[in-house]
């Protein structure tokens, strides 16, 4: 605990509000703006679920390469069980089995079939394959019980995937399935945006690092282990993460780290202390600073160099807030993903009235009981645990004074 | 390429159906009964984002720790500004100065107040916060000019989080705001469920590994890729995953590792070199197996020992399926996950009629189009290239022989 500072020397405590505050629109637009991808990687297909493909891929190959049979049973020439029906058995003669990557050599002649197994080449001189339910075997002799038509059960060559063909687009994200379909096309590595590389900067003498426990009058940083999970889901990575102090000179060289973009948690505000905005207007572009919103409205962001830089405040319902609003939409651009909110959402009725002010937009947490949105009583942005006993969110926009009770609202669930 | 079989021995390739098939309920009636949780680890808190709680975590300390400011401005004694207004400032001497871990050790006396910054221990006397907007500001003099009542803009101890009471309730999913209070309490490790252990056996002589290119009549194996990815999402690590040949003894031996589950992709049927299902039953427990749907119908279940082993079909699309509905909901839950679909989901009218036979159900993919769903024109169970396609399914449940256009329909969505 440090020791209290009687008697301090009257310092000058600018503490002025923001002149003006911008638009959420603003902010959004000049997100939008900035983002470009972040450069592709070839990697190894296997390892690639979830990224982003930076190139349409097309099939080197057609899938399947060969006719294959579609069914375990016969193939044989369909002209052969024209007729053919329970109570009217035409005989056929088995000359030998066709499975999976083991082709007959022999061609199938007219009475003739060959045993086969789903995924197993077609004999030439087949045409059709005769499934086994339709089939009354007997030692080296099988009666077609069903006329089959030509191609019924045969695979194609090509019919999956044409060789040429495109079979994933860029900017697709990568699901388990079709790390399958690329892995049977034999493509061994993909081109997908690399991850999003993030530093995290977080700023107060009262902060301990994460893993500490509180002490005195110093609190526990919270804010960077949950923005290291926030980056995570939207692409990137922290590749650094540290608590500096406030001092103009150690921010600013945190500030020049060799990253795609970095977020600073805390000193975001207009006060004497609150170093980044300043710095970062004086060596690169404080483009938005203060927006008309609730809470986070000490936000701010811009450039230095090619670094996208966030100022996020230091109270952790306003730094998740202003990381969903703002940084989480500008790295899901980077890493090629939608900028949409990553949460899935749902329209329910409100149980009670919402209330909100005209002039900016309102981040609401909200309980969910019974399919009904109850609006949370919450007092202040530090309340961490209102987001952590909240389902969701509403976002009430900046020209509304809140919702009447049963008005449906699109809540976005925290638990995605 | 190996060489054709000419005029192989005629072997007796039994190809006969299920003498009965499982419902879908019958099995997910086994898994539920079958699946315990994975044993708890204990591990860092930054580490376990995304994870799922094992036990309750009760707060060691109050948060705010202290009373502390919840707005800059100055602490002040509240009946000192009873008349205050904007035409009416009281003038109070400001004696000092607090910041967040830097407590000033003056007491607030009557006519006194102490500047203060958002998070800063409230000084001892001072009740309120008069928010630096309501204040007139000259040297070491202030002018209240509103009124503020005790307790104003003053978080109070543990009113965020009240020592000892639970923060977070056994099986939750950590989110990263989770992970944030869990370390601004001081909680450095929790207890989370590990992750479950998966073995991934796919059979098939006609398979080559993943990133192989196809060859001759060899294709390459789409199914572990994709599993991989599969049980990654619902929580499980695939410890192990290989192409074993079509041979009892070294299915037998990998069906006996030391995992939590095991997938079998391939030989789930009852052809005569699908050895699993029968070494299940001759080692085990094959439970269930044969199921009334399409695709999919050759999947089977069982245990053997304490591992739950799921054969799934060697058709990529039926090996999705499967894994959806049978081997991914028992990961989740031995992972303490939910086990309803991973998949987000909206209720859309169906753009054409969706036919189904009734005594199966239909795990049908569906493209969406300007909000309406439209049944895909698929042949085989093989066509991996419709999961890629494909918005999403829509499962069609047994008694059903299927939809009429415009009826609304619950697709799932692959994209999550």
């Amino acid at each position: 605990m440090p020791p209290p500072n009687s008697n301090p020397p009257p310092r000058d405590v600018r503490m002025r509000g923001f002149s003006r505050r911008s638009t959420v629109e603003d902010a959004w637009n000049w997100i939008d703006q900035q983002s470009i991808h972040v450069p592709a990687e070839a990697l190894d297909t296997v390892s690639v679920g979830g990224r982003v493909l930076a190139t349409d891929v097309t099939s080197p190959v057609n899938v399947p390469a060969f006719d294959r049979a579609m069914m375990d049973g016969f193939a044989v020439q369909a002209d052969d069980t024209l007729g053919a029906t329970p109570y009217n058995g035409l005989p056929l003669e088995v000359i030998g089995q066709a499975l999976p990557a083991q082709p007959i050599g022999d061609i199938v002649k007219r009475g003739q079939a060959v045993r086969i197994m789903t995924g197993a080449p077609m004999p030439d001189g087949a045409n059709a394959v005769l499934q086994v339910e339709q089939a009354n075997i007997s030692e080296d002799q099988v009666e077609a019980l069903d006329a089959v038509t030509p191609g019924k059960h045969v695979g194609k060559v090509g019919e999956d995937i044409a060789q040429g063909s495109v079979v994933l687009r860029s900017g697709r994200r990568l699901r388990p399935q079709d790390i399958g379909i690329l892995a049977s096309i034999g493509v061994a590595k993909v081109s997908v945006f690399r991850r999003v590389r993030v530093r995290v900067l977080v700023t107060g003498n009262e902060l301990l690092p994460p893993g500490s426990k509180p002490e005195g009058f110093q609190i526990v940083d919270s804010n960077s282990p949950m923005l290291r999970g926030l980056v995570g889901r939207d692409g990137g990575d922290v590749t650094c993460s540290e608590i500096v102090a406030d001092d103009p000179r150690e921010i600013l060289a945190a500030l020049k780290d060799d990253v795609d973009v970095i977020l600073v948690s805390g000193g975001s505000s207009v006060g004497q202390e609150d170093y980044a905005p300043r710095l970062l207007a004086e060596h690169g572009e404080l483009a938005i600073h203060g927006v008309a919103m609730r809470p986070s409205s000490p936000s701010g962001m811009g450039r230095l160099g090619e670094r996208l830089v966030f100022l996020l405040p230091g109270n952790p319902v306003s730094c998740l807030c202003a990381y969903d609003f703002f940084a989480g939409r500008a790295i899901r651009a980077l890493a090629g993903l939608p900028t949409e909110w990553p949460y899935r959402s749902r329209h329910l009725p409100l149980a009670r009235k919402l209330v909100s002010m005209v002039g900016r937009v309102d981040y609401a947490r909200v309980d969910v009981v019974d399919d009904r949105v109850e609006p949370m009583a919450v007092s202040g942005a530090s309340m961490l645990s209102s987001t952590t006993r909240a389902a969701g969110f509403v976002i009430v926009p900046a020209d509304s004074e809140g919702y009447a009770p049963e008005t449906p609202v699109e809540v976005f669930f925290y638990d995605r």
